[in-house]
Protein backbone atom coordinates (compact mmCIF):
# COMPACT_ATOMS: atom_id res chain seq x y z
CA UNK A 1 0.00 0.00 0.00
CA UNK A 2 1.78 3.76 -0.71
CA UNK A 3 2.02 5.73 2.20
CA UNK A 4 -0.83 8.28 1.72
CA UNK A 5 1.31 11.85 1.03
CA UNK A 6 0.40 15.16 3.30
CA UNK A 7 -0.64 16.90 0.12
CA UNK A 8 -3.54 13.82 -0.34
CA UNK A 9 -4.32 14.27 3.32
CA UNK A 10 -5.00 17.79 3.36
CA UNK A 11 -6.93 17.56 -0.30
CA UNK A 12 -8.95 14.81 1.62
CA UNK A 13 -9.59 17.20 4.28
CA UNK A 14 -10.58 20.08 1.97
CA UNK A 15 -12.92 17.92 0.17
CA UNK A 16 -14.63 16.91 3.99
CA UNK A 17 -15.13 20.64 4.90
CA UNK A 18 -16.44 21.77 1.62
CA UNK A 19 -19.18 19.22 1.25
CA UNK A 20 -19.89 19.68 4.91
CA UNK A 21 -20.49 23.47 4.86
CA UNK A 22 -22.47 22.80 1.70
CA UNK A 23 -24.65 20.07 3.77
CA UNK A 24 -25.32 22.39 6.93
CA UNK A 25 -25.93 25.43 4.44
CA UNK A 26 -28.70 23.14 2.71
CA UNK A 27 -30.51 21.21 5.81
CA UNK A 28 -29.68 23.25 9.09
CA UNK A 29 -27.50 21.93 11.64
CA UNK A 30 -30.49 19.51 12.92
CA UNK A 31 -31.29 18.18 8.69
CA UNK A 32 -27.64 17.36 8.02
CA UNK A 33 -27.10 13.56 8.74
CA UNK A 34 -24.84 11.84 8.57
CA UNK A 35 -26.63 9.73 5.61
CA UNK A 36 -27.05 13.52 3.85
CA UNK A 37 -23.57 14.24 5.04
CA UNK A 38 -22.06 11.21 3.16
CA UNK A 39 -23.85 12.28 -0.12
CA UNK A 40 -22.86 15.70 -0.42
CA UNK A 41 -19.21 15.02 0.33
CA UNK A 42 -19.20 11.78 -1.59
CA UNK A 43 -17.64 9.61 0.98
CA UNK A 44 -18.92 7.31 3.12
CA UNK A 45 -19.06 7.28 7.05
CA UNK A 46 -16.57 5.79 7.63
CA UNK A 47 -13.86 7.69 5.36
CA UNK A 48 -15.41 10.58 7.03
CA UNK A 49 -15.13 9.64 10.72
CA UNK A 50 -11.76 8.38 9.88
CA UNK A 51 -10.59 12.90 8.97
CA UNK A 52 -12.96 13.97 12.19
CA UNK A 53 -14.27 12.66 14.66
CA UNK A 54 -18.07 13.09 14.88
CA UNK A 55 -20.45 15.56 13.31
CA UNK A 56 -20.28 18.39 15.92
CA UNK A 57 -15.84 18.19 15.93
CA UNK A 58 -16.57 18.87 11.59
CA UNK A 59 -19.14 21.59 12.89
CA UNK A 60 -16.85 23.32 14.99
CA UNK A 61 -13.67 22.75 12.42
CA UNK A 62 -16.38 24.61 10.31
CA UNK A 63 -16.92 27.43 12.69
CA UNK A 64 -13.28 27.54 13.29
CA UNK A 65 -12.54 28.63 9.71
CA UNK A 66 -14.71 31.40 9.75
CA UNK A 67 -13.60 32.81 13.39
CA UNK A 68 -9.95 32.61 11.88
CA UNK A 69 -11.17 34.60 8.74
CA UNK A 70 -13.48 37.34 10.79
CA UNK A 71 -10.96 37.75 13.34
CA UNK A 72 -8.03 38.67 10.60
CA UNK A 73 -10.93 41.22 9.13
CA UNK A 74 -11.91 42.33 12.61
CA UNK A 75 -8.65 42.74 13.83
CA UNK A 76 -7.60 45.34 10.89
CA UNK A 77 -10.80 46.61 10.12
CA UNK A 78 -13.34 45.93 12.81
CA UNK A 79 -16.06 43.89 13.36
CA UNK A 80 -18.41 46.22 11.45
CA UNK A 81 -16.17 45.58 8.45
CA UNK A 82 -16.99 41.88 9.16
CA UNK A 83 -20.35 42.07 9.28
CA UNK A 84 -20.19 44.83 5.86
CA UNK A 85 -18.71 41.55 4.02
CA UNK A 86 -21.47 39.53 5.02
CA UNK A 87 -23.90 41.93 3.50
CA UNK A 88 -21.71 41.49 0.41
CA UNK A 89 -21.87 37.81 0.14
CA UNK A 90 -25.64 36.86 1.22
CA UNK A 91 -24.69 33.35 -0.50
CA UNK A 92 -22.87 32.72 2.37
CA UNK A 93 -26.04 32.94 4.75
CA UNK A 94 -27.88 29.96 4.68
CA UNK A 95 -24.59 28.13 6.56
CA UNK A 96 -24.20 31.51 8.77
CA UNK A 97 -27.71 30.57 9.68
CA UNK A 98 -26.43 27.63 11.47
CA UNK A 99 -25.34 29.98 14.10
CA UNK A 100 -28.78 30.46 15.02
CA UNK A 101 -30.35 27.06 15.10
CA UNK A 102 -27.51 25.80 17.86
CA UNK A 103 -28.36 28.41 20.14
CA UNK A 104 -31.13 25.74 22.01
CA UNK A 105 -28.41 23.31 22.08
CA UNK A 106 -25.60 25.55 23.21
CA UNK A 107 -27.81 26.67 26.51
CA UNK A 108 -28.40 23.24 27.24
CA UNK A 109 -25.61 21.03 25.68
CA UNK A 110 -22.56 22.63 28.38
CA UNK A 111 -19.89 20.28 26.19
CA UNK A 112 -21.28 21.93 23.42
CA UNK A 113 -21.08 25.23 24.51
CA UNK A 114 -17.77 25.02 25.98
CA UNK A 115 -16.36 23.62 22.52
CA UNK A 116 -18.48 26.55 20.64
CA UNK A 117 -17.05 28.98 22.53
CA UNK A 118 -13.03 28.22 22.41
CA UNK A 119 -13.76 28.34 19.00
CA UNK A 120 -15.23 32.35 18.95
CA UNK A 121 -12.54 33.17 21.16
CA UNK A 122 -10.28 34.34 18.81
CA UNK A 123 -12.76 36.68 16.77
CA UNK A 124 -13.87 37.80 20.73
CA UNK A 125 -10.10 38.23 21.59
CA UNK A 126 -9.43 40.50 18.13
CA UNK A 127 -12.58 42.45 18.32
CA UNK A 128 -11.60 43.65 21.82
CA UNK A 129 -8.23 44.07 20.87
CA UNK A 130 -8.78 46.67 18.23
CA UNK A 131 -11.50 48.40 20.09
CA UNK A 132 -8.93 48.87 22.45
CA UNK A 133 -6.62 50.31 19.64
CA UNK A 134 -9.19 52.31 18.65
CA UNK A 135 -10.41 54.04 21.60
CA UNK A 136 -6.34 54.61 22.11
CA UNK A 137 -6.44 56.10 18.81
CA UNK A 138 -9.64 58.37 20.23
CA UNK A 139 -12.04 57.04 17.03
CA UNK A 140 -13.73 54.68 19.64
CA UNK A 141 -15.85 56.17 22.37
CA UNK A 142 -14.24 55.39 25.96
CA UNK A 143 -17.48 55.82 28.08
CA UNK A 144 -18.46 52.53 27.45
CA UNK A 145 -16.21 49.13 28.56
CA UNK A 146 -14.77 47.12 26.06
CA UNK A 147 -16.30 43.86 26.74
CA UNK A 148 -20.07 45.47 26.56
CA UNK A 149 -18.88 47.41 22.98
CA UNK A 150 -17.92 43.84 22.02
CA UNK A 151 -21.28 41.99 23.31
CA UNK A 152 -23.04 44.99 21.48
CA UNK A 153 -21.02 43.88 18.14
CA UNK A 154 -21.36 40.17 18.68
CA UNK A 155 -25.51 40.55 19.27
CA UNK A 156 -25.66 42.62 16.03
CA UNK A 157 -23.83 40.31 14.18
CA UNK A 158 -25.90 37.21 15.51
CA UNK A 159 -28.79 40.05 14.46
CA UNK A 160 -27.70 40.61 11.00
CA UNK A 161 -27.52 37.12 10.19
CA UNK A 162 -31.19 36.37 11.40
CA UNK A 163 -32.30 39.71 9.22
CA UNK A 164 -30.55 38.53 6.32
CA UNK A 165 -31.12 34.56 6.75
CA UNK A 166 -34.79 35.45 6.38
CA UNK A 167 -34.61 37.69 3.65
CA UNK A 168 -34.74 41.44 5.01
CA UNK A 169 -33.53 44.24 2.65
CA UNK A 170 -29.79 44.59 1.75
CA UNK A 171 -29.81 48.39 1.60
CA UNK A 172 -31.64 49.03 4.57
CA UNK A 173 -29.40 46.62 6.48
CA UNK A 174 -26.26 48.52 5.09
CA UNK A 175 -27.85 51.97 6.93
CA UNK A 176 -28.45 49.93 9.95
CA UNK A 177 -24.61 49.41 9.89
CA UNK A 178 -24.15 52.54 9.19
CA UNK A 179 -25.91 53.47 12.19
CA UNK A 180 -24.52 50.41 14.35
CA UNK A 181 -20.85 51.99 13.31
CA UNK A 182 -21.60 55.35 14.56
CA UNK A 183 -23.11 54.46 17.68
CA UNK A 184 -19.30 53.33 18.54
CA UNK A 185 -17.51 55.90 17.04
CA UNK A 186 -16.47 58.75 19.50
CA UNK A 187 -18.63 61.60 19.29
CA UNK B 1 -75.33 16.07 22.00
CA UNK B 2 -75.30 19.46 24.51
CA UNK B 3 -74.15 22.39 22.46
CA UNK B 4 -70.37 23.57 22.99
CA UNK B 5 -70.42 26.75 24.90
CA UNK B 6 -68.11 29.54 23.47
CA UNK B 7 -66.95 29.28 26.79
CA UNK B 8 -65.89 25.82 26.58
CA UNK B 9 -64.54 26.61 22.85
CA UNK B 10 -62.52 29.18 24.12
CA UNK B 11 -60.87 26.89 27.48
CA UNK B 12 -60.26 24.47 24.24
CA UNK B 13 -58.25 27.03 21.96
CA UNK B 14 -56.56 27.83 25.48
CA UNK B 15 -55.40 24.29 26.25
CA UNK B 16 -54.15 23.83 22.81
CA UNK B 17 -52.11 27.28 22.39
CA UNK B 18 -50.61 26.75 25.76
CA UNK B 19 -49.60 23.06 25.21
CA UNK B 20 -48.13 24.15 21.71
CA UNK B 21 -45.58 26.87 23.49
CA UNK B 22 -44.73 24.66 25.56
CA UNK B 23 -43.72 21.73 23.09
CA UNK B 24 -42.16 24.40 20.82
CA UNK B 25 -40.05 26.17 23.59
CA UNK B 26 -38.72 22.55 24.55
CA UNK B 27 -38.13 20.47 20.84
CA UNK B 28 -37.80 23.81 18.97
CA UNK B 29 -39.59 24.31 15.90
CA UNK B 30 -38.87 21.51 13.38
CA UNK B 31 -38.27 19.33 16.28
CA UNK B 32 -42.19 19.88 17.85
CA UNK B 33 -43.26 16.81 15.88
CA UNK B 34 -47.57 16.22 16.16
CA UNK B 35 -47.09 13.31 18.05
CA UNK B 36 -44.99 15.08 20.18
CA UNK B 37 -47.72 17.91 20.08
CA UNK B 38 -50.36 16.28 20.92
CA UNK B 39 -48.56 14.48 24.32
CA UNK B 40 -47.57 17.86 25.27
CA UNK B 41 -51.49 19.51 24.98
CA UNK B 42 -53.04 16.24 25.63
CA UNK B 43 -55.49 15.88 23.05
CA UNK B 44 -55.98 13.69 19.63
CA UNK B 45 -54.33 15.18 16.47
CA UNK B 46 -57.96 15.08 15.14
CA UNK B 47 -59.05 17.40 18.11
CA UNK B 48 -55.98 20.14 17.95
CA UNK B 49 -56.38 20.34 14.31
CA UNK B 50 -60.28 20.51 14.59
CA UNK B 51 -59.09 23.85 16.04
CA UNK B 52 -56.07 25.03 14.59
CA UNK B 53 -56.00 23.51 10.62
CA UNK B 54 -52.07 22.61 11.09
CA UNK B 55 -48.95 22.99 12.94
CA UNK B 56 -48.22 25.77 11.09
CA UNK B 57 -51.08 27.76 11.86
CA UNK B 58 -50.57 27.05 15.79
CA UNK B 59 -47.26 28.04 15.76
CA UNK B 60 -48.43 31.67 14.03
CA UNK B 61 -51.09 31.99 16.46
CA UNK B 62 -48.42 31.76 19.46
CA UNK B 63 -46.29 34.51 17.11
CA UNK B 64 -49.44 36.51 17.27
CA UNK B 65 -50.28 36.55 20.61
CA UNK B 66 -45.90 37.63 21.33
CA UNK B 67 -46.20 40.13 18.70
CA UNK B 68 -50.10 41.62 19.91
CA UNK B 69 -48.35 41.86 23.59
CA UNK B 70 -45.10 43.28 22.27
CA UNK B 71 -46.91 45.99 20.36
CA UNK B 72 -48.73 47.36 23.17
CA UNK B 73 -46.03 47.80 25.22
CA UNK B 74 -43.74 48.75 22.10
CA UNK B 75 -46.04 51.79 21.66
CA UNK B 76 -46.24 52.96 25.25
CA UNK B 77 -42.69 52.66 26.41
CA UNK B 78 -40.66 51.67 22.95
CA UNK B 79 -38.83 48.05 21.93
CA UNK B 80 -36.20 48.93 24.10
CA UNK B 81 -38.45 48.48 27.02
CA UNK B 82 -40.28 44.69 25.10
CA UNK B 83 -36.19 43.81 24.81
CA UNK B 84 -35.64 44.94 29.06
CA UNK B 85 -38.78 42.70 30.27
CA UNK B 86 -37.21 40.06 27.93
CA UNK B 87 -33.84 40.02 29.69
CA UNK B 88 -36.48 39.95 33.52
CA UNK B 89 -37.96 36.58 32.03
CA UNK B 90 -35.49 34.23 30.46
CA UNK B 91 -37.71 31.21 30.93
CA UNK B 92 -39.38 32.35 27.96
CA UNK B 93 -36.43 32.42 25.84
CA UNK B 94 -36.72 28.64 24.86
CA UNK B 95 -39.66 29.44 23.22
CA UNK B 96 -38.14 32.84 21.74
CA UNK B 97 -35.46 30.67 20.05
CA UNK B 98 -37.65 28.98 17.51
CA UNK B 99 -38.03 32.53 16.19
CA UNK B 100 -34.37 32.05 14.81
CA UNK B 101 -34.92 27.92 13.41
CA UNK B 102 -37.31 29.18 11.07
CA UNK B 103 -34.78 31.93 9.46
CA UNK B 104 -33.85 29.34 6.87
CA UNK B 105 -37.66 28.59 6.54
CA UNK B 106 -38.52 32.20 5.74
CA UNK B 107 -35.54 32.82 3.40
CA UNK B 108 -36.76 29.90 1.59
CA UNK B 109 -40.78 29.47 2.28
CA UNK B 110 -42.51 32.51 0.34
CA UNK B 111 -46.00 31.61 1.92
CA UNK B 112 -44.72 30.78 5.44
CA UNK B 113 -43.00 34.36 4.97
CA UNK B 114 -46.04 35.85 3.98
CA UNK B 115 -48.16 34.27 6.75
CA UNK B 116 -45.07 35.58 9.16
CA UNK B 117 -44.56 38.73 8.10
CA UNK B 118 -48.68 39.62 8.62
CA UNK B 119 -48.12 38.00 12.49
CA UNK B 120 -45.10 41.03 13.05
CA UNK B 121 -47.01 43.87 11.12
CA UNK B 122 -48.66 45.13 14.27
CA UNK B 123 -45.51 45.06 16.40
CA UNK B 124 -43.42 46.54 13.26
CA UNK B 125 -46.38 49.47 13.19
CA UNK B 126 -46.72 49.90 17.14
CA UNK B 127 -42.48 50.89 16.85
CA UNK B 128 -42.67 53.46 13.91
CA UNK B 129 -45.72 55.06 15.71
CA UNK B 130 -43.78 55.46 18.47
CA UNK B 131 -40.48 56.18 16.99
CA UNK B 132 -42.25 58.83 15.15
CA UNK B 133 -44.05 60.40 18.02
CA UNK B 134 -40.58 60.46 20.12
CA UNK B 135 -39.23 62.39 17.32
CA UNK B 136 -41.62 64.90 17.40
CA UNK B 137 -41.23 65.30 20.89
CA UNK B 138 -37.64 65.77 20.36
CA UNK B 139 -36.22 62.64 22.34
CA UNK B 140 -35.73 60.09 18.94
CA UNK B 141 -32.79 61.40 16.56
CA UNK B 142 -34.31 62.89 13.39
CA UNK B 143 -30.90 62.34 11.58
CA UNK B 144 -31.68 58.51 10.99
CA UNK B 145 -35.22 57.69 8.75
CA UNK B 146 -37.82 55.58 10.79
CA UNK B 147 -37.40 52.41 8.75
CA UNK B 148 -33.76 52.47 9.36
CA UNK B 149 -34.30 52.78 13.50
CA UNK B 150 -37.21 50.35 13.28
CA UNK B 151 -35.00 48.04 11.45
CA UNK B 152 -32.16 48.50 13.91
CA UNK B 153 -34.09 47.36 17.07
CA UNK B 154 -35.91 44.66 15.45
CA UNK B 155 -32.41 43.51 14.46
CA UNK B 156 -31.27 44.26 17.99
CA UNK B 157 -34.43 41.89 19.49
CA UNK B 158 -33.30 38.81 17.13
CA UNK B 159 -29.24 39.50 18.14
CA UNK B 160 -30.67 39.74 21.63
CA UNK B 161 -32.79 36.40 21.63
CA UNK B 162 -29.67 34.63 20.50
CA UNK B 163 -27.44 36.02 23.30
CA UNK B 164 -29.80 35.15 25.93
CA UNK B 165 -31.10 31.61 24.46
CA UNK B 166 -27.76 30.67 24.24
CA UNK B 167 -26.63 31.61 27.78
CA UNK B 168 -24.90 34.98 27.54
CA UNK B 169 -24.57 36.91 31.05
CA UNK B 170 -27.65 39.24 31.49
CA UNK B 171 -25.89 41.84 33.33
CA UNK B 172 -23.64 42.60 30.37
CA UNK B 173 -26.99 42.46 28.10
CA UNK B 174 -28.23 45.10 30.16
CA UNK B 175 -25.33 47.33 29.10
CA UNK B 176 -25.92 46.73 25.53
CA UNK B 177 -29.44 47.75 25.66
CA UNK B 178 -28.10 50.81 27.48
CA UNK B 179 -25.80 51.43 24.65
CA UNK B 180 -28.93 50.70 22.02
CA UNK B 181 -31.30 53.36 24.00
CA UNK B 182 -28.44 56.01 23.68
CA UNK B 183 -27.84 55.49 20.38
CA UNK B 184 -31.18 55.73 18.82
CA UNK B 185 -31.86 58.86 21.75
CA UNK B 186 -31.38 62.75 20.45
CA UNK B 187 -28.37 64.16 21.35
Amino acid sequence: MPKVSQHHLEARRRQILDGARGCFAEFGYDGATVRRLEQAIGLSRGAIFHHFRDKDTLFFELAHEDAERMADVASREGLVQVMRDMLAAPDQFDWLATRLEIARKLRHDPAFNKEWTKRSEELTAATIDRLRRQKQAGRVRDDIPSDVLQCYLDLVLDGLVAKVASGEDTQLLTAVLDLVEGSVRQR
